[in-house]
């Protein structure tokens, strides 16, 4: 186990962390058994400094001049990120997006296990998606706590969205990740992650309006 | 129009930007007039410096004192960031991520003109979803020219994206969100944003897994 205590690690370290560990694995589909802090870079459009930095604040994986050992370092990020074990994950809101949800296979590949969904709409409550029945969201928190919820989705719309944050939180639930296009407040030990699609346009629409700017990853 | 040259600046800051943009309507809803670096902050969780420093690449805003002006300083970051004007958008793929982008309402709000949607599927094309046509796909190229696309979505299998792409550089358009689950290849005139919804979670099973770990924003 990989022990990380009084570093501070920024969020951009853990996204980094995570193409890092996607990397890994095309270059052992391509049968390499090292590789050097520079490669990893040139195919991440890194600096190798960026690299080493990232992986050394989880202490010294590398040996200088022969570089990183593919599969260790692979199996290494997957603990520090944690997705070397299953994680129970309901989904709240049945909708176009909870459906993508549902259907993405690399979900369930990397542990990500979908064993609840909620909806408050009558003409969905108890059909099937994937084979996951969909439940009354007045059940909420009463069914996150009876199947040891860990990651709840909420994939509901923006007018809905802080009362079943609310709900999760009570029942205990310390990771979010929403889609619902609004802003949402969490006690601190909670994590919520927030995809909004339009702020993902407008890093497009800042590089086109600026395009002779420079900028870092 | 705001000017930015010689500066590097960072995707965290852009995406701030984009925050920051969002809560400063919050303030103008709230009657706010100004706000201070201190407000900005403590609302998203960052500390006043980082607020002065990403308002700062920008030129000098605020006032001592007084702070910065709540719709002045918006307008400005509009500008900054491209959303003060029409964009015009294609989608490829409508499959479930698709509709439920082709559905998003803040989406047209800020000015992202879904114009064209494509798919190759023979059952599709020739449908419409939300008034907008659907198109085979091999007019790719010849279509996104014709209507002036600034911006395309990639809604396709992963198997299928790295083609996809390929026909949106050749048509010209410098600018791509994907949600293949895939790693894209693109000149680097061409900027690319993957969604991937798995790294996401990997940041929320990250700080479950690192309960007492400090992190920074």
């Amino acid at each position: 186990m990989v022990r990380i205590t009084g570093k501070r690690i920024s969020e951009s370290t853990i996204h980094r962390l995570s193409l890092y560990y996607r990397l890994l694995k095309v270059l052992q589909d391509e049968g390499y058994e090292t590789v050097s802090s520079k490669d990893l870079a040139d195919r991440e459009k890194l600096t190798p400094a960026q690299v080493r930095k990232d992986l050394s604040f989880f202490g010294q994986f590398g040996t200088r001049g022969l570089g990183y050992p593919v599969t260790e370092l692979r199996q290494q990020i997957a603990e520090i990120i944690g997705i070397n074990k299953k994680w129970n994950v309901a989904l709240v809101g049945i909708g176009n997006v909870g459906s993508a949800l549902v259907s993405y296979k690399e979900f369930q590949k990397q542990g990500f296990h979908i064993k609840l969904i909620f909806d408050n709409d009558q003409r969905k409550i108890g059909s099937f998606h994937k084979g996951i029945e969909v439940h009354d969201v007045v059940n909420l928190r009463q069914m996150l706590n009876k199947y040891n919820i860990e990651i709840v989705i909420v994939a509901v719309p923006g007018a809905a969205a802080q009362g079943v944050v609310n709900e999760v939180v009570a029942a205990g639930v310390n990771a979010i990740l929403s889609f619902a296009p609004t802003n949402l407040r969490v006690p601190s030990h909670v994590t919520l992650r927030s995809e909004n699609m339009a702020i993902e346009m407008e890093h497009l629409t800042f590089h086109l309006t600026n395009e002779n700017l420079y900028y870092t990853a």
